[in-house]
């Protein structure tokens, strides 16, 4: 099965990192395909970041061979929604994996993530998740999410020190690491804290398995149907839904049921 | 003062059916600035559409004289925060202003919407701004954004009829109604059901003449802080915040109030 | 148009505070008409107090000509939804009106309150409206009402000490100040802070004025309908609703409807 | 022990049948002590009919020889926080003390109350009381409540009849009678219906007796603390805590901990 | 009336310190059967140690005359939904009881309990109870449970210690043990702290005797109806509900009621 | 990898079905170990039948050689609480891992059940998974467990019916199957229905996969840790926790970390 790993901000580098991340624990035949954003970002630390992002994911999703599953890989999961309407087969958001990961093997989990502005985003997303019995606390470390790649910077010690306060003032009992450019340091800290570490990229790509194992596909009725035919114009006129994608018919999705009923 | 009211979809005949709506509210020294944005999908129906018409919504809140503040025309609220981050003042959607307008004169609502696919989008604004005791039900008529605008359809007729089964199946005593482009309908429907309709447009505008007068403008400390400076890169290359609004300094916004405390 | 600003308490100098801070924001044409309760306590400062300030908040609604709109002056809204019952025009309350703004502005705030033994009341408020998501947490200054009215007091200092823990512990962006008698600090507080600071007699009084220029008047269908005619005995024989304001009809609210619809 | 039942309408009758309640279910040593509002509307249908009966009654609470309990016996629990507040000795809400009730032998129940328009209000009630995962649904009758004394009226039938649906459409395996009125009715309906009948009435003098028979009392540190002594003028001028019962010292409540400490 | 207490742990010395707390409390004409478990931990302090004690409690439910009402002496309450399934007589659990009696005397309150490990499980019960809103924080005090029996341990400092922190830091207004084996320190800590403090053996007690008082029994229709009749296999075939207690009809419960109706 | 599907009843051709469903989607190198309960009810439907199949789900998950992740095969997750604790390999639940998978392939679902009395415990599992927002409805159908067994029984004809009501009435857009023994419905169901339709046995079994694959464990600090060394008496005095699995140390988890960190 193919996987395809898609990193909306447009930093290459943190690309390998997550597709590293991925191979890692990628069963025997699942391909990673790693795409990188072209447009935006080069690193998503905001709203405005996140927003402008899904253009760019919806170009890799949409390019070259049809994947059986993808993964948005960004830690507030920006166009998840938008993404499961134009393809059928799964998207995960490595936010969302990590999470119900974490609620599997603990029943309480805080998540340590970067700067101290995109915490509300995370608290979005527990409350998006129904989180809020499980996360007992979103903590910010300030560290900037192209910091973590710098060799010599301290973000690996402030993220540890980070992790202990979780365990020892939130009494949680996992962590959450809120960044996909955290995706390396999982194993390690795990190690040294003595819980489990959850990235959300492995676990994305393992819930992806999952789902196209069990032959799931996005619900076409509803809320994620294909979008509807319509024009779309100026700089975005390439994107109007007729010319990339199925799209749904503009009669009513429950019409169809109550005749065949 | 200037209030921009913007349409991130690309139908101007909507925009113009928005603008009367919102002149004939407006108080006597405010201006109403139109905006229609010129990317994107003809009418907003989805997650997908939503996503893409940030792009031209950004567009249209950074082009020409700044306004005293802005009104984002589409009932999803799309890219709401993102438009608060790159402004300092006030930025409305027309859901929450419609919804928060009902609250000060009834208990209880039903929002009547569009198409049935567009219901999980509404249900989702009802728990982000805290609705869920306010608002009874969303109730959607599958009638098409643009079909609204057609003299010969039956849409008028349809919302009429979900509006009375609202009442009378909700028991709600007030009726949001859940597209800009039923702006014009507001006052009619009130006359006929005889309890408050609420048209997001109105509520927004009038909403941005109150937080203007009171001088009040969006927090520019944590999540809606200016993005940071930083690269975009391809296509959105233009859209990189240094370019195109005051950003906020990288360093730790508390610190300084550390300081200064 | 006429707003009437009316205090529930029987401080008439707290009144003429309230009154700049509503001047203060007030458009041209609107007429702000102070009034003051006759009977009760001289400060609200618990679930007693409130209950008993009704009864001058009703007597000061109906007394005189009939305004466009009334604000209850008292940041627990006391009597708030008795007083949309025997009203058609809107009615606020400056609780509800303050964190409606601070939503406006921001996506999370603080409550800096009075006494330690009001602070349940307000976390009442911000469940009734739906806050939780928005309020980061109450704080109780142990200043008393009448204390903010002493110009030698330490009132002030402390109220600013408690808004910058607010920033720095609770990370909120926005400050709600918790009590009328703090209506003249908002300005200064926010200069020194850098974020909202948001008073509610101005919110209310600039929600009023939207409202009404939306023509959007108190539902009088179910929850809000005017009280149903009966006799009032003893003390209050002279409350009885027919006396004193129009009436429901007995009879079946939803059935006017069906006949119509 | 004595437990005061105080009727917060000024219909005498109604008194007596909620007497005859409580002492159906009384314990031998229990004196129950009926105290009818003098003031203030004969029935309880709405936020101004509540707010108006929370003076009759505070004079009733504190009239004639202290009780070791008081039950407030209107399924609003109007005024219930003030009376605590002005008193140390346990007071009970007839709905609070009925849904408690129904808790303790269902997993789920269904309220049948009166007029449509306090709907809301027991909605409300339910969600302050924690009770949204047990409580079904709120079903108005749309009886009113004198009705309910008028032996040749279909108030009773109507009642059975909305029962019934209760159990077959809400699935609700208890029923909480949501009027003081149909204390009466509650046994008689239990037998036709084959699951527990809550009478608020009888509910509340049980748990007061529980409540004395553990020596618990009202908290006075913290939110239902004595009202503090000040001043009341006017009409109420009679009211001031300190002529009527003990009140709070201003100086913090905590403080006195910490000494102790 | 005769009402069984039943301690889920083996330990007979707990009993009888549970016994005593009810016995100050029962009213002249109870009597308290004492029940401790012949099978299971000697003290329960997490999910395996309360799994496992249900089939003792079960046992020592059906053994002897039945009772008017049982109640589960383990601030876990394991099992209670299953014994009320078992029994037509109210089963009442102590840490249910404890809370909904300090909602009756408080607005906020704090849990006191044992282990840090068994914290999660006092948050779960906070959630199914639904209080959220009045309960501030459960606090573990890493005492165990047996340790409470010792004499010359330091158990019940630690737990004053604690208590007080409740007060000070959670601004709670009353305390709930959270912990069987702490029922004798009730009265004590109440004298010292000057806020109600809530043994759940005492409350469990005083509501069963309201509920019996009442005449109220469990509901017999859905989630609590008499368990199927059914084989049960292997060790457990003596479980078999057809020789324990009388059973529900497989056919559905709603059918006799459109039949009565 | 080795995964053991515990079925928690008694009837070994359940057990069967669920192999062949967990084996239809298991991974080419996993291994599917079924172990049927020994001891208990040879359905579980109810609070009773449940409560006491933990018995047997203990005994299969500690006899043999141990697996590398554990799915207990009932959709009310009977002891899954209890069985984290005592492993340290995964373990899932179907109910838990049905309603996840639901959350990745679409926004809305409903759960189609076996009798109405086992409705209360789907609902309860909703909140405890935080699937309130998801989950618009627990569908019960009367279909008693075993009836699923028989070939020519209406059962398979009545969920059909309950889906395609669940799409058309509540606007679901998948279905949640909410017994094991409907396995064998999910694909033939999803042909009919046009929506994905989740078999938490196949969804526990890949998503062990998934769990083993990360190399992520159960937490073992705090409320999963493994059971305190105690003694167990009588009946269960075999199931004390040093004979059979790894325990504890009673000494305080957070104190090593503090000396570690």
């Amino acid at each position: 099965m193919k996987i395809k790993l898609i990193n909306p901000n447009t930093t290459a580098s943190m690309t390998e990192l997550m597709g590293s991340a991925a191979r890692a624990v990628a069963a025997p035949g699942t391909e990673i395909v790693l795409a990188t954003s072209r447009s935006g970002a080069v690193s998503i630390e905001g709203h405005y970041d996140e927003a402008l992002s899904v253009l760019g994911t919806v170009d890799q999703l949409l390019e070259g061979d049809p994947a059986d599953a993808y993964v948005i890989g960004c830690f507030g999961d920006p166009g998840l929604l938008a993404a499961r309407e134009i393809a059928a087969a799964p998207v995960l958001g490595i936010a969302e994996a990590a999470m119900h990961a974490a609620t599997f093997v603990s029943t309480s989990f805080s998540i340590v993530t970067t700067l101290e502005r995109t915490r509300v985003i995370s608290e979005q997303l527990v409350r998006n998740y129904g989180m809020e019995r499980h996360c007992r606390r979103v903590r910010a470390t300030d560290v900037a999410v192209l910091e973590l790649e710098k060799p010599d910077s301290c973000a690996r010690a402030i993220i540890l020190g980070e992790c202990e306060e979780a365990l020892r003032d939130d009494k949680s009992e996992a962590i959450v690491l809120g960044c996909a450019g955290m995706a390396d340091l999982a194993k390690a800290l795990e190690q040294h804290l003595g819980v489990p570490v959850i990235d959300g990229v492995a676990a994305a790509v393992k819930f992806a398995e999952a789902l196209v194992g069990m032959r799931l596909r996005t619900s076409k009725v509803g809320d994620l149907a294909y979008p509807l035919p319509k024009p779309y114009l100026g700089k975005l006129a390439g994107y109007a839904p007729a010319k990339l994608f199925p799209t749904s018919s503009p009669s009513q999705p429950t019409e169809r049921l109550a005749i065949s009923g």
